[in-house]
């Protein structure tokens, strides 16, 4: 069952989320190659308060780009160790740019995780309820969905993943992952209940076991990988569903 | 294909590995309700150069049960941040206590992690050579026995899919852990190329999403976890190789 009605968002070049999935060296280097650009552009006269969408290849530091940035250092550099002294220094931008924009690190953080949660968690909403389908395809969708996002926003999914629960901030992404979690095995359950998915091990199990193979994903995912997300969406979805084993002819 | 001739581990009661994934707090409660137990024992003077097996619920401070403490503080509190006087303060011991078996921090990091790849390296040895059986075999074997050890090391490997290279110990178990990754791809390729796999995704993509469900399970996995490891490995080789979907009747 192929499933590529939902586009590709990291292969479409003008996405202003595209940035979230570059490597950070790769923004410095192209930031050092242009001098007096737009990278520049954020000091601590700059009163972007909005979004501002900005060229491919001349990352603006507006506060959605601050934000991707900040994923991305975080996720390089472990959170808990990071300062925003650090997260400065790797913007090429002052403290006070930064400030200008959140009120403290843990605000950064908030951000940074909730680009991937609200996108995880509307799409599994969404799939959930389309009583056009059976609970096995609305899992499947789901699925599919979720290696998508989670591609899309790497760096913040790899963020949420690593959360172990130290701030507020910590404990509210994981109580929004544990709700997402929540939906997905009630999904399964009931496509176990349908007869569409095999009944011979436990929800828990198989709902941990389906989103670890998704999650892992954000281990060694990187926009230089080989293979588009639509062919690792279908290949999760694949393996998930159909196995990869042949089926011997009698 | 039930594959229960290998005995779970983690459910021999006398199998001196089951401290390593017992609860570190659990065990320091035994220790705390047991004064002048075997458990105290591990002062500057133990002469334990050779493992020594203890009795079940009475951690002997000897050299494995010190690696095999020192690796769940290790995974509880992040290897970077955990000083030697952390661990000694963590296992109730001297830091001249540690300093009897080991010379560095890094050697305990290097024994903690060794656990977890040796087994893993040597079942997955055995398992690609055995002649009698298809690739797809092979590599459903290896992924079983995969799941096994990965529960019974949990820390050890744990610790192996945390390390990031930032020191040699660091550098040589992520090249053990690349030696093993590349004898899975090697089986999945004959596996595809044998006819008994799907030929339609890349085997580097098939085996990263394998072995992503399977290490994932670190992440969750603790003895009091309520379902028992050889029906964790049969789930994994299920959705696999056969996939959760039943297939429909025509």
């Amino acid at each position: 069952m192929p499933m590529s009605k939902r586009p590709s968002p990291a292969k479409t070049p003008t996405d202003p989320a595209e940035s979230v999935t570059r490597d950070l060296a790769e923004a410095r280097a192209e930031t050092a190659a242009s001098p007096g650009s737009a990278s520049a552009g954020m000091g601590t006269a700059a009163p972007a308060t909005e979004p501002k969408r900005t060229r491919r290849g001349r990352p603006g530091y507006d506060r959605e780009t601050l934000i991707n940035k900040a994923t991305e250092v975080f996720v390089a550099r472990g959170y808990d160790g990071t300062s925003m002294d650090t997260v400065a220094r790797e913007l090429g931008i002052t403290k006070s740019a930064i400030y200008h924009h959140v009120t403290s690190k843990e605000e950064l953080l908030r951000l940074a995780i909730n680009r991937g949660t609200d996108a995880l968690a509307s799409a599994v909403e969404s799939e959930s309820h389309r009583e056009d389908l059976s609970a096995l395809d609305r899992l499947r969708h789901a699925v599919h969905s979720s290696v998508l996002i989670l591609i899309e926003y790497h760096h913040s999914v790899t963020l949420l993943l690593r959360v172990r629960g130290n701030s507020a901030v910590e404990r509210d992404a994981l109580e929004q992952r544990r709700q997402i979690d929540m939906k997905i095995r009630a999904l399964v359950a009931e496509a176990i209940a349908e007869g569409g998915v095999r009944a011979d091990f436990p929800p828990g199990l198989v709902t941990r076991l389906l989103f670890g193979m998704v999650n892992s994903i954000t281990e060694w995912y990187r926009p230089s990988y080989p293979v588009d997300p639509e062919t690792i969406a279908e290949a999760v979805t694949a393996m998930a569903f159909a196995g990869l084993a042949i089926p011997r002819r009698e």
